[in-house]
C-alpha cells in the first residue's frame, strides 16, 4: 500500500543517510511513507556557498542540511513556499552573490544557538515532515586517494582533499579519509538510528555523499549495532566520482569502508543492474542483503529518482 | 485600563508611523493595548547592513522594518527567540559580518516575492501582534538643508543627501527633502490609515524617521483625511539631528513640512517639556491638538520610552 493516509502506526520510523541530490530524491520518497522520518546528512562540503560560509564562520557547511529540510517541506502552500524561497539563492556577483537563502538563515540561526536546534527551528518553519541532522557535530573535510590524477604517472596514487574536488575529479577514486579522523557524531543521530525500524544509505555521490557516514566511528558502530533492517538504495548510473564502476563495485567500495556492515536489501533500477545482475546479486548475498530490482527512475529517462516510484518500492519492501 | 486582555472590541486599530528606535519603542507599547497594529516604516536608511543591501540588490532597505517586525514579535517563546535571532547580526569583518540576520531574510525572501509578502511572511513567522509596512513602495534616500554644515560659512545652506549622514550632522537642519520626489506609496498602507481609529507619528529621529511620511504624498493625504484621531508622540529630549530644538520647535519643524495636517494629540513627558510648557501647549492648539504631559520616560532616567508607562499613557488617550 502506498498513501500518506496510512495510520499512525502504519508509519515506520526510518532513517536516511546521504547528502546532497541524491538525498534530496530519497526525502521527496520517504516523506509520502512517513513522518517519523530522521534524515543524517553529510557535513563535508567545501564548495560554493557552504564553502564560502565554512571559510567565513568555521561552521558546519549548511548547504546539504537545507537542501534535505527542503525536501521534507509540509504540503500546505506556506511549507512549499518558505522552501522554495529557502532553496533559491542571492543573484549577481556581489558579496551575498550566489548564497541559498536557507544557507544564510541556518548559518545566522547557529550564531546564537546550537546546531540542532537551528536544524529544528527551520523544521518548524517549513512545517518539516521529520527532522534533519548533521552526520557529524563538527565540519568536515574529505581527503581521496585516487588513481590516475597525474597523467604522467597514470598509475600512482595522488591525495585530493575537499569534497568539491574529490566529487568532480576524472580520476579514480579507490578509498577516501575524514579530515579530521574519527569525528564526534551528533547524539540525536544515534539515538535516532537505534530508534529506527529502517535506516537506509544512498543515493547519491558515492565516496562523498554515502560511503562518508561510514567514517564516522559512532555512526558506523550504530548502524552496524541497531535493529533497523539496512537498505542500500543504488544509484541509476555511475556518474561523476564513480564513473565506469559497475553496479558491484559500488558495493565492494562500501564494503571496503565498512567490513563489518551488513546489508538487509538492496535496491536498484533494472536499467542500472542490466549486465550485472548476477554479480551483484551474488555480492548483496555476500553482505547479507536481498536485491530488490524495482523501476524507481523517473518515467522520461532522466537519470533521476521519481519519487512516486521510489516510496511505492519501499512501501513494498517494508510491507506497508 | 491597560491590558494585553482587553476584548477583541476594545482592541483599537492603530497605525503607527516612523522608524528605527522611536518606532520599535512605540511598537513595543502599542502591541501591550492592541494587535490591530500597522507600522509604516520610512525606507530610506543607507547606512550599516541596509545600507550595503541597498548597493547589492536596489531593493528598500530592510533595517527599519526588520526592527519594527521584531518590536511586534509573538510573546511566546518561538516568537521571542526568532525576534531574537533576526535582530542579532553575523559577526567578523568578512563579506557577511555585520549583517543583521533578518535583514538578509527579508532580503531573500524579497527575491521571490513582493515586498509587503515578505513582510508578512516575516510577521507570521513571528507570531506577530500586527503587520508591518514599508512607507513607500520604492527605496528613497533624504535629502537636508542644513546651516552651518561649513564652518568658513556659518549662516549659508549645504545640501547633505543620504538618512546615514543627515541624522549624524552636527549641523542644524532646516528642511528634507525625499529622492526621488513624489514617491509613490505602497497601497496597503493608505488602507490601514483609512481604516484606523488612531494614526501616531513619532517618537524616532525627527528629520529622518517622523518626518519623511509627511513627503510622501498619498501618505501625507491619507494622514490628512483619514477619520482617525491623530497623536504626535514627542521624543524624551532633542539630540542628533534636533539637538538644541525646544519641543515647540520640533513642532515647527513638522508643521513646516506639511502645513495642511491637523493633530489632535501631542503627548510628552514633562520633563523634556519643562521651561517650554506654555509654548508648546500653544502651539499644539494652533495645530488643533491638546497637550497631553504623562510620565513615559524609563524610571531610571535614561532617556527612552517605557514600553508600560506609554502603554498606559494610550490607552488613557484613547479611553481604554
Amino acid at each position: 500500500m502506498l498513501a500518506a493516509d496510512l495510520g499512525f502506526d502504519r508509519r515506520p520510523a526510518v532513517a536516511a543517510l546521504g547528502g546532497g541530490h541524491g538525498l534530496y530524491a530519497n526525502l521527496s520518497a520517504l516523506r509520502r511513507i512517513t513522518d517519523r522520518l530522521t534524515a543524517v546528512v553529510t557535513v563535508a562540503d567545501d564548495g560554493g556557498s557552504s564553502g564560502r560560509l565554512r571559510k567565513e564562520f568555521d561552521i558546519l557547511p549548511p548547504g546539504d542540511l537545507r537542501m534535505a529540510l527542503a525536501a521534507l517541506c509540509g504540503d500546505d502552500s506556506q511549507g512549499r513556499l518558505w522552501a522554495e524561497i529557502l532553496q533559491s539563492r542571492f543573484a549577481g556577483n556581489g558579496p551575498l552573490g550566489g548564497h541559498a537563502i536557507g544557507n544564510l538563515l541556518i548559518a545566522g540561526l547557529w550564531q546564537k544557538v546550537d546546531a540542532v536546534t537551528g536544524l529544528d527551528m527551520v523544521a518548524s518553519l517549513l512545517g518539516s515532515r521529520g527532522r534533519v541532522l548533521p552526520m557529524s557535530a563538527v565540519p568536515l573535510e574529505i581527503e581521496a586517494d585516487v588513481i590516475g590524477y597525474d597523467p604522467l604517472h597514470p598509475d600512482e596514487i595522488s591525495v585530493l582533499r575537499g569534497q568539491a574536488r574529490v566529487a568532480s575529479t576524472r580520476a579514480e577514486v579507490t578509498r577516501i579519509r575524514l579530515v579530521p579522523q574519527g569525528p564526534p557524531a551528533a547524539p540525536q543521530t544515534l539515538q535516532a538510528i537505534h530508534e529506527a525500524e529502517w535506516v537506509i544509505l544512498g543515493p547519491g555521490s558515492w565516496f562523498t555523499s554515502v560511503i562518508p557516514h561510514l567514517l564516522v566511528p559512532e555512526l558506523a558502530d550504530a548502524l552496524i549495532q541497531t535493529r533497523a533492517k539496512r537498505i542500500l538504495t543504488m544509484n541509476l548510473r555511475p556518474a561523476g566520482e564513480t564513473s565506469g564502476f559497475t553496479p558491484s563495485r559500488h558495493l565492494e567500495a562500501l564494503a571496503e569502508h565498512a567490513p563489518l556492515l551488513r546489508l538487509d536489501v538492496v535496491l536498484a533500477d533494472p536499467r542500472f543492474v542490466a549486465d550485472d545482475r548476477d554479480h551483484l546479486e551474488g555480492y548483496a548475498h555476500s553482505l547479507g542483503a536481498e536485491l530488490v530490482v524495482a523501476e524507481v527512475a523517473m518515467r522520461d529517462g532522466t537519470p533521476r529518482h521519481d519519487p512516486l516510484r521510489l516510496a511505492a518500492a519501499y512501501a513494498e519492501i517494508m510491507g506497508l
